[in-house]
């Protein structure tokens, strides 16, 4: 019987238009896609052929384990189906892509990945905010305060580093990330900005500093999901009328 | 007269296919882009309606200045047009979306930047590499190894920083990331992979160990432009037959 394969598709920060043409490709020729809440409905749009099994967090309930996806993926595979398994942001990045390629790879299933636009890189940019910038910031560091393994990020030296912070699901753990960076080193100063909904209709953002950013998230309400990026370049955010996020369609401009 | 607007659009790592449906959209109502010579010629097809200005290096001539960038966007906007500014990668990543950004804002241009998938997240997906995995990185982080102002990163702090390190422009700064990754603490034996030309039908990639990447680049002819994965993610690489390179167009599999 003929192998199916598995696609482990980006599907982006949210925005649909944030889509790659790949992405949208390998979607149309999906039969079965597995996929994660937090992709916006419009992008299923591009694969109404498919059949559609949705393994996020469902209201209050735990979410789906990472066992269970692998073994779904397996099976249809196996059943000779093309698999798009859909995740927000970028596969690679916090997305459990290593797990998955390596799964499938001792089961002898071809995969191939469609990397996306990840969430902490567009959120800054709808900020108007420059990740990096010359004698300001020579770098970006992704980094997630949440892991399954208990295990911290080494803050400290992330407080010296020197490249701007993205903090990816750190809403729960704000007191935990301003107390270390403080310790690490980091002024208190330091602006950050927290991000929710990262480039969705509803985004909102909170720019204070790392010392009062407890205030100030308790302040704004700030709820998951969000990303938090914390270094200097927050503070040359261009947020003047030109160059505020531009809600207009697109088609609006020709 | 009628104000234009630009769009600083990021064309993705190379693969023409890895660009957003918002950039395409944002192309074909341009009607002047600027572009740089990373950017795949095939996603110029996407704006034949266009007047095209290179902006990039063009053989060993000298880059175009930034300045001078920045005043033709200016030149054409107040002329009432629609300007793409189209640069490989993502352009808040060591793209000067900032510079640009910021001049846009200070002479009353609206300005949106339409994000891409910047080339070493692609580069390390081609190749396998998941660059957070649980209980190996719990983050990356994005560094460029030249700086025109001279100054360089912190390799100290990002040794110890237990992210996943990916580094761009660093060819000709082998010796000094090498050195100052060593002197930092990471040890000798870290796997390290070098990824020339990410994404296209001609990338290659050479793998190996902080030690041991003067010997190997040389040996495989390294060449810009690259990007280098430094990290324990890398020695997690799945290269076997079913995960490698799918040089099958997507078309192959329905």
């Amino acid at each position: 019987m003929k192998q199916g394969k598995v696609w482990l598709i980006g599907a982006g920060p949210g925005d649909p238009e944030l889509l790659t043409l790949k992405a949208v490709k390998a979607l149309g020729q999906a039969q079965v896609v597995l996929v994660d809440d937090l992709v916006a409905p419009q992008i299923l749009a591009y694969c109404p052929q498919a059949r559609m099994v949705k393994v996020g967090k469902r209201g209050g309930c735990r979410s789906t384990s990472q066992e269970f996806i692998q073994r779904l993926m397996l099976r249809y595979a196996r059943q000779g189906l093309c698999v798009a398994r859909l995740k927000g942001g970028d596969p690679c990045v916090f997305g459990r892509a290593g797990e998955e390629v390596r799964w499938l790879a001792e089961h002898g299933i071809a995969c191939e990945i469609v990397n996306g636009v990840t969430a902490g890189l567009a959120a800054a940019s709808l900020c108007g905010i420059p990740l990096t910038l010359r004698g300001v910031a020579r770098g970006v560091t992704l980094i997630t305060a949440h892991a399954e393994d208990g295990s911290t990020p080494d803050w400290s030296a992330l407080a010296t580093s020197g490249t701007t912070l993205v903090v990816y699901m750190g809403v729960t753990r704000l007191e935990e990330i301003r107390a270390c960076l403080l310790a690490g080193g980091m002024p208190g100063a330091t602006p950050v900005v927290m991000i929710e909904n990262a480039t969705l209709p509803q985004q909102r953002q909170c720019f204070g500093t790392l010392a009062g950013m407890i205030g100030d998230a308790a302040g704004f309400g700030l709820r998951s999901p969000a990303v938090l990026v914390i270094g200097d370049v927050v503070a040359h955010a261009v947020r003047g009328e030109s160059a505020e996020r531009d809600t207009s369609p697109i088609e609006r401009c020709a």
